[in-house]
């Protein structure tokens, strides 16, 4: 077998060759490209302090895979880790998932890289990989891989809230793949190449296509619109908030003594969100607004202001507050959960339609959090319970992983949990 | 209530209301904006000789869905027709579904539109509708609409062909929109809202989001790949073709006489194939080439020469011709199939996982035929049955639709049909 490096993208072969990996812990999700928001061919640094696909500024397109492993090998598992820290990789950088190439190569033997991405540039994909609890301790409860010593006590599956009716085929997973990019192909050539690397070693538990990001993380990105058409995340955790990123996102040293791995990781919670689009879309505006809090239009909450001035949860109105006890913005606000605040990453999605007639449709909801128990489950609690918005929710699918740290030069993801 | 012409998209508000629509039967297709291939605020015109959506320069993205109609009511449909043509003439242009606006009007009525494309520009949306012969006579053999007589002989439902695993509840349909954009938020804005619009009077029976086009339809475009890493639909037929479209796309005056009321319309032949590329994956990179004829970098005939070169089916090789016999070229090459062409706008799609851990993936078939008899049928079982690329298909849904010719100044799409 020939073993000439080419990129699997024809087109960008020689840009992508001499983009420089940023090595070691030097620049975590350094931006390798001249202007964030115009060019397909900026990419991001795999290697890092952390793992990319977090703090960077939320691409516009999703595909997550949750997997089973279905080896009981701790051998098998690592090399998988190994060999999924390469593709990734390189695949970031815009070049094929396996070192030869989709057609290169000898034509005798299958191509080590699937060819849908050809001439298509890194499109600012990154790659973000986690861990489930069932990792670490399956349903069965065994240590298949001799981790469960390590299992952080947080990391659980999420318990049953009300208006929770989870599908099982589309919750939980031993291991999670994050894909984000600007073109949904490249996302997809990721998870596909990343399952087809993986084949014999685990499979492909449930998977979830998005767009039209509902987050922003960066300050220099506009706040999106979810399908209730309103602003979403304007409160998110924003990259540039570096001291609320520390506090809120990334796990610390002394978290918890059997997580020392994990410190510099995060937890993401991801939840499939329905939304019952076709009762929303026949409420008045003004019932809309009250139910979220803000107003439809800029975002600004209806105490008055725009979109980024602080709520008044206290300014009366005609009858109770200004903004009601029961809308979305109160019952999420961080001074209504202890100062609790998420980095949320969550997309759209639409998956066919429902045996009503309606669209299958709502928001897949992803966010990162250092500590689920504090700033997740106690929020999801407060608003299944009591936010006036639930009426157009179902909840249909949930999973918590823990995300690894960033990967130094020469390690592969999640190695300081296996040595 | 305020009858203010609000655009939904308020950075583009004034851009979208000096945007002329081209009157008439003037200027099909014309583009409203510099360059195709840049610009987010391009439109295209909504009214012509043909619809939009057919030899338009194929965009990134599809939201397809078919829709039954839940009235039997003549005037009820007729009335739909209409509000479907004044919703998707404003949406195309960057405008709202409705002619007041997501945030405008009354407060204490629902608004008009749903308000997720705020600020989004046109991104070159292109709505596209079809009749499924279901509308003219329905599955007890009623004619709901005093439309039966006028019903093509060759609007029928497609006839089933091996490899056919059809998905009753992926199937057929009374009517279908396809909807083409740039940006997913927009097609599935503009699908979301006809479904909306159509409340009481259909009920979308099945949708479908597509990403990546596997074909171009003009000769301006690169040829795309499809999940199996090759390009796809080299030899379609091309906007620029002029007499190939006209006699291979567009429904002739005299081609029945029941359907003249179809004349410079088309038809819509959609079929939801599965691909499994799990084992496509694992096949040696010639045998992928033999199975489809051309060589997978380029896009070459096996016979040699470049992407657009003619593929010599006789040229012999060391064992029969260098193009295998059932390779997919051989099989659905004009010169097999009594010179048969369709102008091609499929997409990929990925709908989550299948049962057995792989992807659930595959390419969304939509071809424009001016006789699916001729064009569509006899290709489509020569390939079901010798085609050696069927061992990776499986075609989980089919529908026909008839698309209705372009909507002149003051008419509402197939106005014909009911005239």
């Amino acid at each position: 077998m020939t073993k000439r490096t080419v990129s699997r993208r024809t087109l960008f072969a020689g840009g992508a060759a001499t983009v420089g990996v940023v090595g070691g812990f030097a620049a975590a999700q350094a931006f390798e490209g001249d202007d964030q928001t115009t060019s397909g061919t900026a990419s991001y640094a795999f290697r890092g302090a952390h793992q990319s696909g977090i703090v960077t500024p939320a691409q516009d397109r999703l595909h997550f895979a949750a997997f089973d492993v279905t080896t009981d090998s701790r051998e098998e598992l690592i090399a998988l880790l190994q060999e999924w820290t390469e593709a990734a990789e390189r695949m970031m950088k815009g070049g094929s998932a396996g070192p030869i190439g989709p057609t290169e190569g000898d034509s005798r033997l299958p191509p080590d890289d699937t060819g849908e991405a050809i001439g298509l540039p890194p499109s600012r994909l990154t790659i973000t990989f986690g861990f489930g609890p069932s990792l670490f301790r399956d349903g069965k409860g065994r240590d298949r891989f001799g981790i469960a010593d390590r299992k952080p006590d947080v990391l659980e599956d999420l318990p049953h809230f009300p208006a929770d009716a989870l599908d099982p085929a589309k919750s939980r997973g031993d291991l999670c793949i994050q894909a984000c990019a600007d073109d949904p192909q490249v996302a997809v050539h990721a998870i596909r190449n990343l399952a087809r690397i993986g084949f014999g070693t685990v499979s492909v538990r449930w998977s979830q296509l998005g767009f039209g990001r509902t987050s922003s993380t960066s300050t220099s990105q506009e706040t999106p619109r979810n399908l209730f058409g309103f602003k979403d995340g304007t409160a998110n955790v924003k990259a540039e908030e570096s001291s609320a990123v520390k506090e809120h996102v990334w796990v610390g040293q002394d978290d918890d003594p059997k997580s020392v791995w994990l410190a510099g990781g995060s937890y993401l919670a991801a939840r499939r969100i329905n939304m019952r689009i076709e009762t929303w879309d026949r409420q008045s505006l003004s019932d809309q607004e009250d139910l979220i809090g803000r107003t439809k239009d800029s975002g600004a909450p209806l105490s008055g202001g725009d979109e980024f001035s602080e709520p008044d949860l206290d300014l009366p109105g005609r009858d109770g507050p200004v903004i009601p006890v029961d809308s979305h913005v109160a019952m999420v606000h961080p001074s209504a959960n202890g100062g609790a605040r998420m980095l949320r990453r969550g997309y759209n999605f639409v998956d066919g339609n429902d045996p009503l007639g309606g669209l299958d449709a709502g928001l897949f909801f992803i966010a990162f959090v250092r500590d689920p128990a504090e700033q997740f489950i106690p929020l999801q609690t407060q608003m299944a319970k009591s936010d006036a918005m639930m009426e157009y929710l179902k909840f249909t699918g949930s999973a918590l992983f823990a995300v690894p740290p960033g990967i130094g030069r020469g390690e592969y993801v999640g190695q300081a949990l296996f040595t």
